[in-house]
């Protein structure tokens, strides 16, 4: 017996270990008509070193055991506060020359959900998001309702200002007038990419729990209080332990449309499709055959990760365990 | 060759005599704890009389070739209406006292949607989804924003005062508040049905198209700009022509993390499950399964009605090209 005791627990010891060994995050940046002529070296290393940063975060959080959902919280926080993407601080301004700012969670172990809608002053909206997962008994708050609840829950708040006074953010406008300069006549990537621009992140965690989450600052002068599909769970946003976890970037119309993020797990769930079948049906047959442009990435119960998209490139990443990030923003042969 | 084409144009009579025989609609007007014990005959009779009288106008449309969607939006129009049901004219007082309505519409051969939600002041929330889903480049406006849209194209408003002066809503509360001191110590099932009440409407036309929409006041004192499922698309409301049009009413919460009208279409499309099997494994084994309580009614592209629900009543209706109304609040042996 005691020797059946001992190969227990060397046997629940490997398990843990492997267990511990096993994880894989992936994220993104937007989608849209990013061409490499429209990058300059500088540029783009600005954009590789951003994505490289965030996957960071999420590595050494994974290889320390934190929680999917902590992790998607985390590194879509990081990217919130990098003014390169749109979201949080760098979001872009609707029609009235506010910001709206949407964003969503989803825990693919309890299929608990937070989401968030045209929220102003919140500084991380998916932090708001992820409050209302853990702290409501609603799903979905929207407008000031939302900062309401944000505040009395400590949400940390920001002035209009913190989203276009930032030093950085000029340097940046800056440069990027001057690529702009340089455009053909294909026009201004970089104003087209922040249009329905987006930043999420989907993990496996060492446990075998999956997470997503994606936060938008929404689309450039949007107007009449216009909801994208960043904070609807099933189109923008969902994770579930039994297939995948998926974040979208794009055009939300055509995603809510076509429920693009629950469509990748039902084609898994009852079709048995692949991670990647499944999110090119998803991408490709149901928000492309509409007329959607856009982008989703994911990661599968088994740490596998997927890219779909329908533009000239999307800001993506990934790493798993083995620590080997893999960065890209245009097309590339596997793709 | 001239028979060919007069038999030819003969099949196409037919076809078209026989297309215009099949059609068929559900409704419902909220699921809950609808128990025999707490009706009165007069109160059943009101209520059966109301779904009746959706039926009629749905049927009518339907028999004249009238569209899915445009049944839809008429039928739901009604109910929003009457102020019996918890949305339009009926909806219930949020914290603040005020109205927040959410609706939202699908038109399963194109998929094109129309949502709104938090509008305060218009006269029937379905219409403002249709405008959007006609005249909006966006799918889902929320809040002043979709109210400044619908006035500016030509969307009805109302006094705040139109939800709650009404002669005929007084009436119905006055005989209410009697029934109510006849309940036991079981509560008061009105309230509690009104908590998250919900009007909805399946449809599928002559012309073998298929539509849904849903229409709500909210839950009673919800907070914070809390969305619920209704203006969902996938979660309160879907709509396609290879499966399923899906009206849903209940615990709006549970419906968005189940994304449960989607669920049933894709539990047909890609599991090949009937009807009724989907809209079942939709309600109880997975909004049932994460503790969630309301219903569906549904129709699929053969003209099937189904209807599922794991509350002690839901209040529900349908007809097909027969004119045999079936019309129901409880549970009932078929259920």
């Amino acid at each position: 017996m005691k020797i059946l005791v001992k190969l227990q627990l060397l046997f629940t010891l490997m398990m843990t270990q492997s267990m511990a060994q096993n994880f894989s995050i992936a994220i993104h940046g937007g989608a849209g008509n990013l061409l490499p002529k429209n990058f300059s070296e500088e540029r783009e290393a600005t954009y590789r070193a951003a994505l490289d940063s965030a996957l960071t975060i999420g590595y050494e959080m994974l290889q320390d055991s934190a929680s999917a959902t902590d992790v998607c919280e985390a590194v879509v926080n990081y990217l919130e506060n990098n003014p390169l993407f749109n979201a949080g601080r760098g979001s872009v301004f609707n029609a009235e020359g506010q910001h709206e700012m949407d964003a969503s969670i989803m825990d693919g172990k309890t299929l608990n959900t937070g989401a968030v809608a045209g929220v102003s002053l919140i500084k991380n909206p998916v932090s708001l998001a992820r409050l209302v997962l853990d702290s409501s008994e609603h799903v979905f708050l929207s407008g000031p309702g939302a900062e309401t609840f944000g505040k009395s829950h400590g949400a940390a708040t920001v002035s209009a200002e913190y989203f276009h006074n930032e030093r950085r953010y000029r340097q940046w406008e800056k440069a990027n007038k001057k690529s702009v300069i340089k455009l053909d006549h294909d026009g201004d990537a970089d104003m087209e990419e922040k249009k329905h621009g987006t930043v999420g992140v989907a993990v496996m965690d060492v446990f075998g729990n999956l997470a997503a989450a994606t936060s938008t600052g929404g689309m450039t002068n949007k107007k009449y209080g216009r909801v994208g599909d960043s904070p609807i769970i099933g189109a923008g946003t969902y994770a579930n332990n039994a297939t995948c976890a998926v974040s979208c970037t794009g055009h939300g119309e055509y995603f809510i449309r076509a429920q693009a993020a629950f469509e990748a797990h039902a084609l898994m769930q009852y079709k048995g499709q692949s991670l990647q079948d499944a999110c090119n049906t998803a991408i490709y047959e149901r928000v492309g055959v509409l007329g959607g442009e856009g982008g989703m990435i994911a990661v599968d119960s088994k740490g596998n990760v997927a890219y779909a998209f329908n533009t000239a490139g999307m800001y993506r990443g990934s790493v798993r365990q083995d620590g080997e990030k893999h960065i890209a923003i245009f097309k590339t042969n596997s793709d």
